[in-house]
């Protein structure tokens, strides 16, 4: 599981980075991917904030979640490192292993 | 940790899986029981779509997040693989490992 | 990776615990932490519901997920103990091992 922490307001070319790195998570054949947001946070791209504060700053966390083998996480995480590398703003990538108990695929994917 | 990634359009018996999946885990006795919402996903049971797109598709990944010991875990992920194999739809199923530091009882559990 | 288990109603001292967590992980030096919302949950600090009915009970659970190195997450898992222990609600801490792969700093953080 890859796990790649931005922000609502980075963008990639017009688009909003989490959106173009979970369409190119597509088109690399990744197993999946989930996006989510958060509700507050600080790090890499973002300083302490609140979605109370929105006034002020609509920036909040977004999480993108990859899931796939070792292998391919590696892969993907090379392809995608210099997307994040020419972001002005900072980011913070991280992996950890998980297991997979079932893999059921639906009728229309 | 058990996460069980589905959509929030699945449904188990005229209610939603995922209210189901947590309503079956505390009957089960599991320790503790979290569902996420993400904002835009793809894998084994959605397509690639976002919010912004709700028009269109109001499917949007769900995720439920279940806490317990490693053998309690093993035995309420096989009590719950028969409803989602029953899904037409396909589903991730993933476990890891993790440390608990404190579990403290409020007064009414 | 810190994560406290928490709902969006336990207060400390006239401010969300959520937020208070949060803001003491920037003060220790955290390299960052992430606060994000349920859908609905049971477990230490809850009882089983869901955002449906936010009329009966306004309780959602709140995840907070701290990075960082080892010691440090061991040194700030002690150091807010005792707030934790001070709520009569209950409450959950999670640790796991992750690997960092990128952790880009931001012109202003």
């Amino acid at each position: 599981m890859l796990r790649i922490y931005i922000s609502n307001t980075d963008k990639a070319e017009h688009t909003s980075l989490y959106e173009a790195i979970a369409f190119e998570a597509k088109r690399y054949g990744m197993a999946g991917a989930t996006v989510y947001k958060g509700v507050m946070g600080y790090g890499a791209s973002l300083e302490l904030h609140s979605d109370k504060f929105w006034e002020i700053t609509e920036k909040i966390p977004v999480i993108v979640e990859i899931i796939d083998q070792t292998e391919k996480i590696d892969s993907f995480s090379e392809h995608i490192l210099p997307w994040i590398k020419s972001l002005s703003k900072g980011c913070l990538i991280t992996s950890q292993k998980i297991d997979l108990i079932l893999s059921k695929q639906g009728g229309k994917i």
